[in-house]
């Protein structure tokens, strides 16, 4: 198994270090070839990772160590303000350990724009790509969809929403080892008239590219249907897509958990289904699906939820180990060139 | 009870007449107070309403008459070419049915940029509306939302954004009876600097009127947690949240059926928990939320799914009846003058 190290930002998620730390802790013990390295307030890593032991001098964990940042960035800073006065942010030295080659990823569950501002200012974009975009693995029942942007900018181009679209099968091609994964649009309708200005000018440009194979358009419902291995909108749309979709889960699982513990007869069935259950659980759970990637960084950058707990966290750093073992980054920069307009 | 007359495009939808004219007897056999005209082709809809029992000198029912129509607008049809060659297509003559007093609403499964186009041309805007806006209630644990734009126009200025407010904030009053509904814009994040420049001028003005109870941004995954009475964005946006979240509910549903229909422990536990499921269920139903209103034409209209079977068509009826009931239109004409800008 090939070796992987990842730098984990543990100060600037909204349930501070303490989660970054037991995650960490729990990524290295189920993975033998990871090491990482917690970024944040030396102090209270330490004091965290070695816990009551210190005294009896235990050493933490061979495979952890610690990169010292004295700053974080708070979740509603502006990425601007953070660009200019906190160069030393948990965050953004993360970043610099992955520019530098110290870490081949990182992890982060800090503000999101900060987080892309200061990948792109610290870590290359792919050549030929303007900007990044956030995107994350989508569970259906057959098969899962690639969706992006989930928010990285509110607006794109169709220049943007075309790059966005190679990016995307490129990571489908060495994520999901697909040989041709289908491309959609996400679009209002699946006629050719629909749709925006940008949306349809980008359906053009994908057309008319031979190496992509672009399927035309789906709509939000076709997310959970199998019909597309990347789907493509713009951030606005697509985080509103997935924060609908984990609303509409959460209310069925809110409503599930409430028909199970109404009266004797309710909670009896509640106990003899949970097996039967086990998979929509599992499929509905936030916290195994956590962990969206910045694509568009020529380096593995995961930003996971602001309130991750340890298991979503950890959720995060597999997904950060994955793509550093499928070198994402190196197969899509390689095929990227081709493909440009 | 106050008599209501409808106007039923019968033959605009994907599974033709049939459903239609079953909606409709089941509508009026279940509500003495309704009327409905049925509008299609004569000899069609005879032969439907009549069944067998015409040679037996049945009249149908007495409070279903039919208006001819000889016409149907395509679904995949441009709203341009219906307008120009379309006038006698079903959808228009209801709407002129609406227009000319002979009925106070129409539903219609069709085309629904033919419809909007038709509506517009038809009926006249409320004073100061530049555009209609799709809108419909969507179910919550507690409560439920006006969600609006779901797709009438693909985007929308801040001035279109606080009209949709205005009268989502109306029709909340007159229909839902809220005597202050909470109005907010839907947005990548709750902050100030969130979202891009239409969202946050739309704000801006929403904040400085004090007849509407705004309240904020909020986010896809408010929209079932009750947070607001009214959330309002782009039909672009709108129509790709709706779809988005009901894939969820039908990707969600399809795991219960298959959880409940594997083995015979699951399919007992499934027989079991049917009655304590029946909230879920019914809160999932597609069928029973059928119907959405095109909000700013100054009469009821409102738009059915186009493959609605006879149950869906008849939530449809059912919420065009209650609007007629609620007059909402007069209601809103009476109040948006004193609210423009």
């Amino acid at each position: 198994m090939k070796s992987v190290t990842l730098a984990v930002d543990a100060m600037s998620g909204d349930r501070g270090a303490a989660v970054a730390v037991s995650a960490a802790l729990a990524a290295v013990t189920e993975n033998e070839a990871l090491s990482i390295i917690l970024v944040g307030i030396r102090s209270e890593l330490e004091a965290l990772l070695y816990g009551a032991d210190r005294d009896s001098g235990s050493a933490g964990h061979p495979r952890i160590s610690i990169a010292e940042a004295v700053d974080v960035v708070r979740m509603n800073e502006r990425p601007s303000h953070a660009l200019r006065h906190k160069q030393n942010a948990s965050m953004a030295v993360a970043l610099r350990l992955v520019r530098d080659g110290e870490a081949q990823g990182c992890v982060s569950a800090g503000n999101t724009g900060a987080l892309m501002a200061f990948g792109r200012s610290i870590i290359r974009m792919y050549p030929g790509i303007e900007r990044p975009a956030i995107t994350k693995l989508i569970p259906s029942l057959r098969g899962r969809c690639h969706v992006l942007d989930l928010g990285a900018n509110v607006d794109a181009s169709a220049e943007n929403l075309y790059q966005y679209a190679l990016m995307g099968s490129l990571m489908a091609s060495a994520i999901s080892d697909l040989p041709e994964p289908r491309v959609a649009l996400l679009n209002v309708g699946e006629e050719e008239i629909k749709g925006n200005e940008q949306v349809r000018l980008a359906s053009h440009l994908l057309a008319q590219c031979d190496t992509i194979n672009y399927i035309g358009y789906v709509e939000g419902s076709d997310l959970f249907r199998d019909v597309a291995d990347v789907v493509v909108c713009d951030g606005f749309v697509g985080n509103i897509a997935l924060k609908t979709g984990e609303g509409v889960a959460g209310l069925l699982i809110e409503l599930l958990e409430q028909a199970f513990s109404r009266g004797l007869y309710g909670r009896f069935v509640g106990w003899l289904a949970r097996p039967v259950l086990g998979r929509l659980l599992k499929l509905m759970d936030p916290a195994r699906h956590n962990g969206a990637s910045l694509l568009g960084l020529q380096g593995v950058v995961i930003k996971s939820h602001g309130n991750a707990n340890e298991r979503a966290l950890l959720a995060a750093i597999r997904q950060a180990t994955k793509e550093v073992e499928m070198e994402v980054p190196r197969r899509i920069n390689d095929r990227l060139d081709d493909l440009m307009l």
